[in-house]
């Protein structure tokens, strides 16, 4: 039945859309227990395949060293027996997460005694264009057979021999239940015109998700005739309000800033009431340069760090003031925006045209700043006296996640399990008729 | 506050994207009770305006017939007294339906005692884009307004007098409640460039929803960088199993087929199985042929009809053999397909290939027939015992209906006022760092 990829096929992407197709009819009738047996399988072939997989991702580190890559990415790219052992131990726990493919809901018997509920299905096929990080491979691999969806994958050409050793392990492990090798369809090819076929595949792919960089979702917006998920982009704000316990503020504020910086959760810009200005600016600063951290600050800022500043009108070192992009920048770094603001107002109207709609928060001691501040803030997740950090499936109890969803349909947030999944109405009659 | 849109106005799309953006975001704050009054508002000012509209009417009925549009164009076409009155009614019926606008579920405490839930929000600015019926303005006016939703419309140049009568009665609506004109937007250009801005506009349109044939979909979806729904395409069938009651079968057959067969979920194929092809072939065409339909029948349903045929050999009049083409044809007219099948998954398979996912049913007396079809058939609505006239949002108790889907993302089936919202997460804490 299942036939194994050969070494340098270069399929078609009409049939890898159809192999995916009926990939996906398989994976949606299998059961529960078949699925997690599969990953349970993934995982152990993940172990076993070890030395092979240590050796491809040597090429690729070689490859990338030659290339100069920055030490960075060379970071992202690299395997290692620990980061192995952690991606199989991953894939073993989506086993153990419930699956929300079957779960009916909205059940309801109209006035004429039809029946009818929604009962969970799985979405179909996934496209999901990515970079270098090759543990996206199986984490994808694994999220899609737990919710019935076969996947088609796109890596980046810095893990290509990374990738094609970790999908044989996929292909293994699936092999052990008798679920198709055609559940996960990896392509290595990096020509951009084959990506372009790939997001033109609406007859065959349901729902396409990139996972990296700002000009690799716009790349997928402007060409794919298949629905995108766009996301993982965040200016991220805390406004503190004048009501704050300025202690715990800060607390968070360098929780989010500077926990891991690098991720699209963290904090980007920091607006603070004009009204406790003066005793939270140079206590951020004082606690936060330290740690590495850089301000951005906006003229009011810039007067409230000087004349509170040791030597007397002279900013702190780790200050300078804002340039006319930096509000509008998802830093990345240990880089934090720093505005005062008159209101509440004006904090929102700040989010509003210079966030990304992905997580921001009020810090306050005031309900009703706090209940304003969510039914106005036009966020993906909007917080209440909490570091922005929080925004990720696994903290919000989804138990994993396949991307951050800032765009509004479908999903918004971290997507979990149920997001890759749709629904089918089942009307159940007695021979009725419409009058 | 509200200027009203000066005649012969031709703004440009981005500035039309601004305005429908600002418009979003002020109805999202709009409380339920002053959408209400806005419906009603819109009412009466419908039925205030009514020579003014029926005036607009006769110019472009004029125009139709000028032009040679088909009877049944002319009749999409036409407003009258009556008609405009249920128009102006179903957008008072839209106040008596429960605002989705605000709901919060999915609530949980973590362990680390955040507190989340999700709230749904309006998903903000949706671009309709339909042909002739003057109606959808109106009714699409009504959904968007009830939602929190701002509308950018772009109608056929058939109706451009009535919508533009129908426009100004909305915005005068609108005006009673000091709810902004630019909620609603109406292009009336029927410049196709300019279509294709309006579907690049992502930045301030959240959701395209074409509402008309597959061509005006199929031009969305490829040139749209907006999620576009796409839908209304229906060929729908109903699979007679052996164990199934012939005569409620033949009831339900005729209902689905003749109640109203131009719309998409009308029916479309009759598979039957071989066991009962004997009895219940030739006590359809008896039954349906005299109701106008006639019929394209498969080489083994051929036979059948001819073995029973009165004169002994021949086929009915109304019956012909199938072409190629026929089982992939959405009729929206009188005629039936009709193919015999050896078994309940032969009928499945057939449903695979030739259905579009829209709504497809079983007529049977077994349960585990009935469970494996709604298990395995991919549709967007799966019947048992019931005809395919019933996907219908008003059928299904949702109160209104703005399209049927038939892609995965989003919402499949019909779409209510709740698929009209997306949702924000909210989360609450005591100034939570994450570890």
């Amino acid at each position: 039945m299942n036939t194994r990829l050969p070494a340098g096929d270069r399929r078609s992407m009409v049939e890898i859309g159809r192999r995916a197709r009926a990939a996906a009819g398989r994976l949606a009738k299998a059961d529960g227990d078949t699925k997690n047996q599969g990953l349970h399988g993934i995982a152990d072939s993940l172990v076993e395949a070890r030395p092979r997989i240590l050796e491809a991702n040597a090429q690729d580190l070689e490859r990338a060293e030659q290339a100069g890559l920055s030490a960075a990415l060379v970071d992202r790219l690299t395997l290692n027996r620990a980061r192995l052992e952690a991606i199989a131990s991953d894939v073993r726990g989506l086993s153990e997460l419930t699956d929300p493919v079957g779960e009916t809901y909205e059940a309801a018997t109209l006035p004429n005694g039809l029946q009818l509920h929604k009962q969970r299905v799985p979405l179909g096929v996934l496209a999901v264009i990515y970079e270098s990080r090759p543990n996206v491979t199986v984490d994808v691999a694994g999220l899609a057979i737990k919710t019935g969806n076969a996947a088609i994958l796109r890596g980046g050409s810095e893990a290509v021999h990374s990738n094609g050793a970790l999908v044989e392990a996929v292909h293994a492990g699936l092999a052990q239940v008798g679920l198709p090798f055609d559940a996960l369809q990896f392509i290595d090819d990096p020509d951009r015109a084959r990506l372009t076929e790939l997001l033109h595949l609406h007859e065959y792919v349901d729902l396409v998700i990139p996972r990296g960089r700002n000009a690799l979702h716009e790349f997928c917006r402007q060409h794919s005739t298949i629905p995108v998920v766009t996301g993982g982009i965040g200016i991220c704000h805390l406004f503190v309000d004048e009501s704050a316990d300025l202690q715990a503020a800060l607390r968070v504020i360098c929780n989010a800033k500077t926990q891991r910086p690098t991720v699209c959760n963290a904090l980007d810009t920091v607006l603070v009431h004009r009204a406790v200005a003066g005793s939270l600016l140079p206590a951020l600063v004082d606690q936060l340069a330290p740690e590495g951290v850089t301000f951005r600050a906006d003229p009011t800022a810039v007067s409230f760090l000087e004349q509170t500043a040791a030597g007397g009108g002279a900013l702190p070192q780790a200050v300078r003031a804002a340039g006319p992009e930096d509000f509008d920048t998802e830093w990345l770094s240990l880089v934090l925006g720093l505005k005062v603001v008159e209101s509440l107002e004006e904090a929102m109207a700040h989010i509003a045209e210079h966030g990304t709609h992905h997580s921001d928060g009020i810090l306050t001691g005031e309900a009703a700043h706090a209940r304003q501040f969510v039914a106005e803030v036009d966020s993906a997740v909007v917080y209440v006296n909490a570091s922005t950090r929080f925004t990720d499936g696994g903290q919000f109890g989804l138990g994993a996640e396949v991307a951050v969803s800032t765009q509004r349909l479908h999903a918004r947030g971290p997507m979990g399990l149920r997001e890759l999944t749709t629904y089918k109405w089942v009307v159940t009659g007695s021979y009725h008729t419409r009058e």
